[in-house]
């Protein structure tokens, strides 16, 4: 095992604090990565503050990682020790499943091993995350990361930004198409962006005026303020696809109904209590409400590849790790923009 | 213009009750045709009743009509008198929309004319359904039945038959499929039988225990009694699709969690209020929630041709039209097997 350094919460009311915790060696396939950014997930936040249960402490959260090799095992091929790598949501799967063998890991039937607080196959405790110095990862779960892009701005990519891709390819947005997203914050502004990128006239449904000018920058046609009745009701039936970036309440019939027939809205976002569906709504037009979650390996490696060719990055603010729980904070009143990504040298301060 | 004799309802809170009223003369493009048998479809009692609201009285309901033709427009081509024919639940549409233009008249742009209830464009009065001796419409809106099958068993097919066949066929059900059906009545009967004719493996899932040999017979391989929590989770995960056909309130997210990944749960029952949806039901799985809306006129063609290969007709109880009254109050107690059919000939007593 090797040393290594991360913040931790130790329990759901903590702080996070640094933590000397080790790291396995890498074996014949594995991949040591230097950790040189890593994003702020609101996953994070739940995670260590057990709002979805199970987190077993102390927990090292973080699954937006980049980095560069350090040191690679005797069978990797895929990467050399220099090179820039990234690590998501997932470290490992059981690569024999339906959803593993279609690409697919996030829904490993076996469970797929996520990136922290997950049961770790190697250490046989957890899995521990990306605020921290360094990772050990499978060569078959690290992503190459293109050589143009912001090295800081891409980290939130490997959540943001394969979160909001996967949807927008698996619906075949095409050129001409008319996507609606709804909120703008981390997984809303990477959406803007990649529904701009595939070539469809995109429209912005947000509550906060003050948000108009950001999101047209970031790629929307329109923003269309989702209070205003009359302005929704001008829209209605004709939309090809939704995105759906919101976790806090609110009333997604008035989204199905702005859809075409046979159009289909997809949640992101993971609103904690049941949200309440006419079925009339979709009965009449057939709409289709459907739920995305991340992507598998290839996929993201698609995606950073689309990212390094449309130039796409995430608008970030760079962050020491000191100052995460603060972060964590403003997370909460969704004061950022659009992502906090912490500069791990900081670390070392 | 020529006489009619109907059974009508004037009020939300009367009775059907004989009414004469007149039907146009046949046009250069209509049949007209004396109706034989008519079915007794949830949604004549929600208008009549004006449980959906804008019910304009008096009003003729029934859309689920069979019968012989009595006369032919000058440009009638399908049709010449004698033939068996049926009307469905639209007597016609503007022809003219990308809806209508991809036969999907039921989601015509300008609105379909439904066949009671609807705007008239001929009498600019309301349309006057099935519950009466004669029904006059244009041919591209009337159905050829075919000869091999029962014709009051056949009447239901209008409705409920499409209703099920068309997202059965939509979602590509296929040989070896697993196919689930949510409650056992007029729609969920013709869903076992049309699933199991696609080849699938049927479960039928009811409140009933007493059902059960009913549903294998229809053509179910299986049945689970839904509140039985055990069995449920035991085939979580299993299933391709299922059918919702239930009309009451119900707890939707236990079958979202039936479906593989990707799989499709279609609402052709409309419960009034809205159906809280697990957000995390959806993503975790990319699980489909949609809803289908009868089938457009050619697709309602393919079924009953299906039908008359298959062999499949409804299961029903015929009744006089002097009974329309009871058998309202027993469908309210889900007390028929499985749609009730009206002999109009016995509008002739």
């Amino acid at each position: 095992m090797t040393p290594a350094l991360g913040y931790a919460s130790t329990s759901a009311i903590s702080r996070l604090a640094p933590l000397n915790f080790e790291r396995r060696d890498p074996k014949a396939t594995d991949v040591a990565i230097e950790i040189l950014f890593c994003g702020v997930c609101h996953s994070d936040l739940h995670t260590v503050r057990d709002e979805w249960g199970g987190c077993v402490y102390p927990c090292i959260p973080g699954h937006e990682i980049v980095g560069r090799v350090t040191k690679v095992g005797a069978d990797v091929t895929k990467f050399k020790v220099g090179d820039l790598a990234a690590v998501g949501c997932m470290v490992d799967s059981c690569h024999d499943c339906p959803a593993c063998k279609e690409d697919l890991e996030q829904f490993c039937q076996n469970g797929a091993t996520f990136t922290y607080n997950s049961p770790d196959k190697h250490t046989h405790g957890v899995t521990y995350g990306g605020y921290s110095d360094s990772i050990v990862v499978d060569e078959s779960f690290t992503l190459r990361v293109p050589e143009n892009l912001d090295l800081a701005a891409t980290a939130p990519l490997l959540c943001a930004g394969i979160t909001t891709y996967s949807p927008i390819k698996r619906w075949g947005i095409k050129p001409g198409d008319k996507v609606g997203v709804v909120g703008l914050g981390g997984l809303g502004h990477m959406a803007l962006k990649f529904a701009h990128a595939f070539g469809a006239k995109v429209v912005l449904f947000t509550t906060s005026p003050g948000k108009t000018e950001d999101a047209k920058r970031l790629g929307a046609d329109e923003v269309i303020i989702s209070k205003n009745i009359d302005e929704m009701n001008a829209h209605a039936g004709t939309f090809d696809f939704i995105i759906d970036a919101v976790s806090a309440e609110h009333d997604i019939n008035i989204y199905l109904n702005l859809l075409k027939r046979d159009g289909t809205l997809t949640l992101v976002g993971a609103p904690e209590k049941p949200l309440p569906v006419s079925s009339f709504g979709l009965i009449f037009g057939r709409k289709i409400l459907t739920g995305s979650l991340i992507g598998g390996i290839a996929e993201t490696q698609e995606m950073l590849d689309f990212c390094s060719e449309h130039n796409i990055v995430s608008d970030i603010e760079l962050i020491d790790i000191q100052d995460v729980n603060e972060a964590y904070e403003r997370l909460l009143k969704s004061d950022v923009k659009y992502r906090f990504v912490i500069d791990m040298k900081s670390l070392k301060k």
